[in-house]
C-alpha cells in the first residue's frame, strides 16, 4: 500500500482478497503496510488490486504456470519423436530445409540430415512471411512431400502449423507439430495442439519473456498434451548485426524452471550462414537438449531464408563439430 | 560487395540479378564495388544475395508495401464504421469495456460512451490471455450481447477476432473487426479479413516494427479490403514503469508512410488508470486520428485489465478534455 | 524462499537480516515462506540475499531514492535559471543550436529563440560524438561565445559538461549545467555537479530505466544541489524509424514519483526535422514542464545533427503552435 | 531521393557532395534516383543530407571505424598483459573479486585465481554504483592492495578507471586499464587511455550496438594505443530473468569485423551464480578469446554483486570445466 493509504483503504483490500477465497496477511510494522494474499495464484492474479485506491503496487510471488514447472515434475521430461528421445540427457539434431520446395530438394536435404546423424527432418509447408508477395509454401502438397521423403530416408518429420483448420492434415502427415514464434500467443491454436495426438515444439515469440513462453506451454499442457519441446530462437533487441539476439541465458533459466526439453534454433537468430555454427556451439555449451538447423542442397536457390541455410554438403562436418563439443558436456546424441 | 570480392564474384551477383529479370547497375569506382538491382522489390527481395560469396551486405532501398503506401494513394483514406468517418481530419473516439462480461455491464459502459460522444463501442468476446487459467471471454454469447447493446444505445460495435473459424460469427454481429497485437503476424487471419465485408482495425504487435505493421496491413489490402485502421498500442522495451512503451513517434511516421488512419490505444500502453489520460493526450497532440479506450462501470470488479479501465462515470470528463485539445489541432470529432 | 528451503535456510536468512540491523517478519503460512525485511533500504539492499541458499528471489518494496522522491517533498520543485522559473506550472522553452560553431551562427539562433519567447539558450561546446573523426566542439572558445551571445540577446545559457576537469570553466560561463545521456551514470561527474553552484539538467540515458534516472538525480541531490531538471530524450528500442523512441509515458510516471521538473528533448528522439513538432506536441500534452529544442539558422550547413535542427526562421511558428496547445492544458509559458 | 524529388533537388544534393570533395554517382534509371557519394566516410557522414529537400534516406555503405577493422589488419591482434598473451588463439582467464574490500579478501581471491590458472587478477577500486548510498570502493587504497596482492601471488592486475583524474594513479598501480560499460561512450576518457602506456579492456555499453563499441575502440586506437581488448557483458533487453542478455552472437560478429581480441564477462550478464557457468561455456564455444569472472572467498559477505560471484573454493573446478571445453575448440589457455 502507499505510505499515504488510509486504514479504510487497507481494510478494503483485505476484504477483496478474503471475498475471493484467499488468505490474507497484513504487515503494518514499517513505514507502509504490506498485504500478503495467500492462495491460488489464478484467483489472486485475477483480483483487480492495482485499480484499488491506496494500492502502490502488486508483486506476484507465485508463478502462474503449474504443469510445466519443475515443482510439478522434478525429473526431466523426455519427448519421443518417431522413436528418438529428446531431453533428459539425449541431445537431438533436428534439421532440414526452411521451406519444402520440391521432392528433389527435400530429399537431398533429408539425405544429408540422415547421413549426418540428424533424428528429425524439418520442413515448412505453410510459411509465415512478412510480405504477402513472398513465397507462401506448398501447403498440403508440401506435407505430402515431407511425409514421403521422411519415409524414404527413415526420419520422423515435423512442420509448422499456422492455422487450426490445417490441424487434421498436419496430424495425418507429421510426427511432431511445431508452433512458430509468431503464433506463440495464438492461444486457440495452443489449446488445439494440446488436444492433438502429437508432440509439440513451441518456439519462443520474438518479444516473449521466459515466463510468457512457459505460460504458452501451459496452454498446451492444460489440455492434456505434455509432450512439449521448447525452442529458443532469438529475441528482438536494438542490436541488428544479427537477425535476432540469441538469448543463450534462457537455456539455463528454463532448465531450472521447467522439466521440458529446450532446443535452440541458431539459424533464425543468426540470419547469416557464417554465424550459425558459433551460435549452435554456444547453445550446446549452455545446455540445450538439441538444435533445429536449416540446411538446403543449394542455398543460393532457396525460396526462403537463403542467407542462413547451411549447404547440405557441409552439414556432416557441422554435426561432427557439434558432437565433439557434446562429448565434453556429458550428453549423448539421440539416435 | 566486400573490398576483397573478386571480379568473378561480382559477375556472379550480376548474373543472378539479371536472371531474375531485374536491371543491374554496377559502380566499381570506389574502394569496393556497389551493385544496384533495379526492378520489382518482391523479385529482388527474393534473391538470396546475402548467401552469395563476396557479398558484404544487402540494403533494400524500395519499400515492400504498395497498396497501403502514400505513393499508392496520396489522400488520406477515410474509413466509415456504422456511418462514422474515421481519418482525413475526422477524429474518432472508440471505447467500451475490455471484456464483455454481461448485458448490464456492457450496457452501462456503452451508455457512458454514447453520452460522452464516442462513435464506436468496443468489447472483447474472445480474449487473448497470457494465462490459460484466466477468464477467456464469453465467445458467441458475448457477440450477441455486444450487438444487442450497440443497437440499444445506437453505436456501431467492434470486437477482436482471434480465430478464422469465428469469422462468420464476428462478421454477422459486428461493424468492424479488430485484429489484436498478438495476431498482427497471423498471416492467414489477415488474408481472411482481407476478404471480409467489414472494416478492419489492425493493432501493432508489441515487437513489430512500423514496416512490419504496414506489411501486415498489405496482407489485408492485397485481398481487396482497403478499409483498414492502424492502431499503435505500445511496444515492448526494457522499461517497465508502464505496461508497454507508447511509441508516439510512430504516429507521424505512419502518417507520412501510409494513407490509412492511425488510432492509438492508450489503455494497454499505460496499464494503469492514472496514466491513460496523459498518453491519450500525447497521442492526440501527435496527430492520431482517434483513440480506443477501455472504460468499465466498476473497474474494481472487471474480469480483465481492471487496473487500466476508466470508470464510466468519469468517461464524459475524459472525452471533454480530449476534445478541448482537439480543438487547437484543427481536427473535428467524428459524430 | 524456495518451496524446498529448509528451516535452517530460513533461519540463516533471518539472522543475516537481523545482523544488518533491520527488522524481520516471517510468513510461513503458505506453500513457501515469505520473509519481509523492514528497515533502511540502503542497508537491506546491500545484503547479498540472492546468493544465499534457499532464497528464490528478492523483491524490493521500498524505493532507493529519497531526496528526489515525492514522499520527500510533495510540492513541485521550481528551478530558476537566470530568473526564469521552470516547473510547478511554469512551462519553459529552452532552445538553440546543437553545437556552437561560431559567434554569428550562435547569435542568429539565439535571436530567433529570444524572439519566439524561449527562456534559455542551449549550445554545445564539448560534443559527445560517436566517431572520433567527427567535429568535437569548440571547447572553451565555445563557452565564451555562448556567454557573449547570451549576454547580447538577454538569455541565460546552458551547455553540456562531459568532463569534471571542465567544471570550473563551465560554471564560470553558463547559468545551468547539463549532463548528457551518455554520462547519466558517470557517477563522479554527478557528485561534482551536486557540489556546483548551478542548476543541473540531467538527461536520461538511452537505456536507463526511470528508476535509474531518479537514482542518478539522487547522486546530485545527495551532495546538496536540489536544483535539478530531468530530461526525457528517447530510449533505445528495436524500432529504428525514429532515432530513439520517445518514452512519453515516463513524463506522468516521473511527475508522480518526483517533485523535480521534467522537460523533453524532442529533437534527439526524432532525429528528423519533420518529426520534431509532433513529438514536442505529444510531450507538452503529456504534461512536460518544458522543451529543449535544437534550432539552427541554416541546418543544411550545421556541423552536427543537421537533420534534426529546426531552421531559425521557422522557430517562431514552432513556439506559437506549442503555446496554443499549452493554453488548453492550464500551464503558463515561463518568461 | 524521394520518387517526387525534382531535378533541382537532385542537382542540389550532387552539388553538396561535390563541394565536400567527394565523388558522386547518380543512378536515375529506376522509379527514383539513387545518388552514391564516394569518398572519405568521415567527410560524407558529416554532410547534413537528411536535412535536404527531396532526400528520402541516407544509407552508409562504408564503416566509420578504420584502425580497429579487419580491413586495416587482417591478422588477430595479440594483447600482452604482464607477459600473458590474449587473443590470436591464446585464451585468457581474468578473474578476481567484484570490489577490493581488504588485503585478506583480495589475497584469498587471488590465490584461487592463480591456482586455477588465471592469468590476470581483476578487482574494483572505483565502483560505479546505481545508488549513491551503496559501497563506492576503496579508491587509491584499493589500488595499493591490488598491486601488493598481484605482486604477492604473481599475477598482473587490472582495475576499472572511471575518472580521467585517476589515470595517473591507475597507470602507476595496474597492468591493464579497464573502461566500464557505463563509460563506453565517455569519449574524453577513451582518448585519455588512448595516450596511456597500458593495454585497455573496453566493455560494451549495455545499449551500445556492435558498431558503437568499435567506434569507441577507434577513439582509443586513434590516439595511438592499439592494445585494446573488447568485452561483451550483456545488453539490456525486455527480458529480466537474467540481469542482462548476453549477446553471444556479438562474438563471431566482432571476430569478423575487428582484429582485436574479444573476451566475455558472464558474471554481470548472469546476475546470479548458477547462471555464470552456462554463460561462460556459451561464450567459449562461440569463440571468445577469454573470460573475466567474478570470484570471492565468501560471496555472502561481499560488499557488491554478492549474488553473482563464484566462491573461491569452487573456482578451480570452474576453470577446469572451461578448459575441457577449450580443448575441443582448438585454442590454448594462455599462461
Amino acid at each position: 500500500m502507499r505510505a499515504s493509504a488510509t486504514p479504510a483503504e487497507v481494510a478494503h483490500v483485505v476484504t477483496l482478497i478474503e471475498e475471493a477465497g484467499a488468505g490474507v496477511h497484513v504487515d503494518a510494522g514499517g513505514e507502509f503496510t504490506v498485504i500478503g494474499a495467500i492462495g491460488d495464484r489464478a484467483i489472486v492474479a485475477g483480483l483487480p488490486l492495482e485499480a484499488v485506491a491506496g494500492v502502490e503496487k502488486v508483486v506476484p510471488l507465485r508463478k502462474e504456470y503449474k504443469r510445466v514447472s519443475r515443482e510439478f515434475r522434478s525429473r526431466d521430461t523426455i519427448v519421443t519423436v518417431g522413436g528418438s528421445p529428446i531431453g533428459g540427457g539425449n541431445f537431438a539434431m533436428l534439421a532440414g530445409p526452411c521451406s519444402i520446395e520440391s521432392y528433389e530438394q527435400t530429399l537431398a536435404s533429408a539425405q544429408a540430415v540422415k547421413a549426418a546423424g540428424g533424428v528429425v527432418l524439418r520442413g515448412g509447408a505453410y510459411k509465415p512471411r512478412t510480405s504477402p508477395y513472398a513465397f507462401q509454401g506448398l501447403g498440403l502438397e508440401g506435407l505430402r512431400i515431407l511425409r514421403a521423403v521422411g519415409d524414404e530416408v527413415g526420419l520422423p518429420v515435423t512442420t509448422e502449423l499456422m492455422d487450426a483448420r490445417d490441424l487434421e492434415d498436419v496430424v495425418e502427415h507429421v510426427d511432431m507439430i511445431w508452433i512458430g514464434a509468431r503464433n506463440m500467443q495464438n492461444f486457440n491454436l495452443l489449446s488445439e495442439v494440446g488436444r492433438a495426438p502429437r508432440p509439440v515444439m513451441l518456439k519462443r515469440g520474438m518479444s516473449a519473456t521466459v515466463e510468457e513462453l512457459l505460460m504458452a506451454a501451459e496452454y498446451v499442457a492444460k489440455e492434456g498434451n505434455d509432450d512439449i519441446i521448447l525452442c529458443e530462437r532469438g529475441i528482438r533487441t536494438f542490436e541488428r548485426s544479427t537477425r535476432f539476439t540469441l538469448d543463450v541465458g534462457a537455456i539455463p533459466v528454463l532448465k531450472a524452471e521447467t522439466h521440458l526439453p529446450i532446443i535452440v534454433d541458431p539459424s533464425h537468430a543468426a540470419g547469416k550462414r557464417s554465424l550459425v555454427m558459433p551460435l549452435a556451439m554456444a547453445a550446446v555449451a549452455a545446455g540445450a537438449d538439441g538444435l533445429i538447423v536449416e540446411t538446403h542442397p543449394t542455398p543460393e536457390h532457396a525460396l526462403s531464408d537463403a542467407a542462413q541455410q547451411i549447404p547440405s554438403a557441409e552439414f556432416g562436418a557441422f554435426v561432427a563439430d557439434i558432437e565433439r563439443l557434446l562429448a565434453v558436456t556429458g550428453r549423448t546424441p539421440s539416435r
